[in-house]
């Protein structure tokens, strides 16, 4: 796993925030899950189900939280090993350098503004109108459409599609594939046909939201389709014209978001969920994978199931489910039992 | 939401065949709904459950139905109010104007057509024998492989793929990332591995067709794959090998239909449904999201659940599932019960 | 179906080691399923229960098993009509002749190594330290990153995207829109927002993996995601971060499997299936489509559901479901005739 030069122990500690219980001079070449770490990577312990795995590790020093003891090799120790980790990826994982400039092969329309500091890869569209923030990387083959504006420090990974109706935030990341401001679907069945109505509006995607691969969010009929700050959305993802989607929301991969709907902030939806058009979920709200949402979930707990329950109303739903053929005979059987206690019953 | 010139009520009066009551000289500069229309908005009123926003609205103007009574603002009075939003969103909104011509930057392979109307964007690559018809646009970034016929005054989005084996009608629109003509998925397991069976068949996208975003619709393996007259389909739709979906239906975001399915004309199909192989969808039937078809839904009426049963059932069998655990305690009470008057009846 | 020269039967019997029956100098020009074949083609019964079809077919000639007699029209006689039936459609529509060579307008940066048998298509880009092998066909708009390899006789569709930290084998086939190597969905929520886990892992897809249009494997976070030999994707499958997936695999349209999971070789996962994170299936299991598999499926069976469960238990309460609203009606009825026969009871 390991990408850079070596580290001593007593640099990571010091990039970390750790007290080191072992060598400073020791030195380490990566950072691994316990199960796979050598003697010259560094692992971490997020969690007491895991000890006996850190016991068993050959790892050359451990990332443990406070209340970890009789470790056998060296311990970084921090208040939170979970954020420790994310620094030892960064630092022994550097995100390549990306050189600032246009490159020659992309395509950059006159009236777009392009900041000197960005990046455009090979074979980039960016058409008139358009600007790129400060530092943004645009990827190649990615296309920015007429008029959309990307903001600071984002990265559009390589072949992106940005249609002109799109305003994208600072520190915004987009995987390939992701289709931003696609029309919405609407139609209106005059009794001869699906006629279009026109979509007009736009996306708004605010600050650190990151978009996975494949991933769609279709622009507005009238006004915006939005993203909130700081929301994560994975793989395959849809989202339909004009939701609004809260902040720190979490978007688990092909999950499915109807028309005009409102998520509420730190909402987590898991994998293939459905939400019906118009429909809400409310702050919080954990719903588990595969759910279908046919109006609204009210702001937190967990839910679950097609049409969706609480979950605990619906892990007894699926329980109950095993007993089911089950109890078809028992109603049958105690059917008879009835009729032969009423025939037999003194009249 | 205002992008063109100013209109005066009047203008827009004799565009969608309104009667105005009100000020012919009143301008407007936008459409929106009732909610967000300001004083220089027009906006609409499309039924009566939203009679309550139409009066609080700030609109300028509404265009309403004939049994609408009692506005406060200026009324533009139509027989259908749909309709007459399809045509102000167009007028307010016009379609960008795309200068025909082949971009410098595109690739036409020699032996290729593109009619002196089309235009092809920056990147697009046409390969040898395929045609491009009078007045269509080829996006930036979109493949049009060899042989692809697409008709007249269609639309391919940025970043769409077409296999060779395409044909696509007249008025078609396709989305960003759709991937046309790729592969069915057919192998043979010959007991040492899958052994691919190859798959030559084609693609007929017919007239007035819209593909959504990021959807697939695959080849035949021998044969086409056919999406009829004036379908539309949704983001991240997948249409397996040798489907054949009938004219005016509607696919919804996330459907999969397998291959070899039939789907007759104006069937509507909600929401991540899935559809096994072979099965068929019977004209105009409605199925609700997340609904699963194992075999066959026959015309008209009203489906849900997986596997699916009319909705009418499916409804009932919802709310009795709700009851399912309280049933499993009272049958067997029941059963204690029956069994007590059993041993205490006389014998 | 014809579109290359035609063929004797002599000639198709030697190419698929069959016994004629029939005119070794008649000719076909192409191969039709039974029902669409005419004179002129040749067509094949691959099983009992289209042998009706196959008395109608108006087929020039049909390669049946060894068990089928009384045919009217000449027989190609074979062990495996199936096996016969992929050498035909090959023979029939050979793969169109992809010469050597790095196209023009394709984008090869220093440092990148391209077999000289191997083909670019037009506005590919393959990144600097990036590795093609022999024969690999790389299409038009295909992005290969920084340090990505691709065996030989390989095929990259149009409109891929291989991210620098992934490794694919030989003969594999990657179609449209896929995308190969994204960052994993992996977050730790700090009290203040969700902060990204670097995702620094790769992706090995191993030899003779094929992968549907717009597909998406995401890169480990630490460690490889793998696709095991001869595995099939289909079309909009979702794998997650860390994932492994075993050799032979089936995995059909818009499977979504979380991060983390074992799918054992030669299971088969229907369309639209959900496998939670850390899940696993077992080897051979085969899952119908669109189960949820909450945690594991052990090897060999049959299974359905969400949750899943074993097929013939899921079927029953399937069957059972269907009468739920009559059972919730009986026990209210049963309950009364109890409670009569209990007040009825001599004391």
């Amino acid at each position: 796993m390991s990408a850079g030069a070596p580290y001593t122990l007593g640099h990571l500690a010091a990039a970390i925030g750790a007290t080191l219980e072992g060598d400073a001079g020791q030195t380490v070449r990566g950072v691994a899950p316990l199960e796979t770490a050598g003697p010259h990577d560094v692992s971490f312990l997020t969690g007491g189900r895991y000890r006996r795995q850190a016991d068993a590790s050959r790892a050359g020093a451990i990332v443990a939280g406070p209340d970890v003891e009789g470790l056998a090799c060296a311990v970084l120790r921090v208040a939170s090993p979970e954020t420790a980790l994310i620094t030892l990826l960064r630092l022994f994982h550097p995100e390549p350098d990306v050189p600032p400039g246009i490159h020659s092969l992309a395509f950059v329309a006159e009236g777009a503004t392009v900041d000197a500091s960005a990046s455009v890869g090979p074979f980039a569209v960016i058409e008139a109108g358009a600007r790129i923030g400060a530092r943004t990387r645009v990827g190649a083959l990615t296309f920015v459409g007429a008029g959309a504006i990307v903001g600071e420090d984002s990265t559009l990974h390589p072949g992106v599609t940005v249609r002109g109706s799109v305003r994208i935030g600072r520190r915004v990341i987009v995987h390939p594939g992701a289709v931003l401001g696609a029309d919405g679907f609407g139609y209106m069945f005059d009794g001869a046909g699906h006629r279009k109505i026109p979509q007009v509006g736009g996306v708004e995607i605010e600050d650190d939201v990151e978009i996975g691969a494949n991933t769609t969010v279709d622009r507005g009929t009238m006004g915006d389709t939005v993203i909130g700050h700081g929301s994560k959305l994975d793989n395959l993802v849809q989202v339909g014209h004009n939701c609004r989607v809260g902040a720190d929301v979490i978007l688990v991969a092909q999950v499915g978001i109807s028309g005009s709907c409102r998520i509420g902030p730190r909402a987590m939806l898991g994998g293939q969920v459905g939400l019906a058009d118009h429909g809400t979920v409310g702050e919080g709200a954990m719903v588990a994978a595969q759910s279908g949402i046919p109006s609204d979930v009210p702001a937190g707990g967990l839910w679950g199931g097609s049409p969706v329950r609480p979950m605990s109303e619906m892990r007894r739903i699926w329980a109950a489910e095993g007993m089911l053929p089950d109890l078809v005979r028992k109603v049958r059987a105690l059917e008879k039992r009835v009729r032969e206690l009423e025939e037999g019953r003194p009249a």
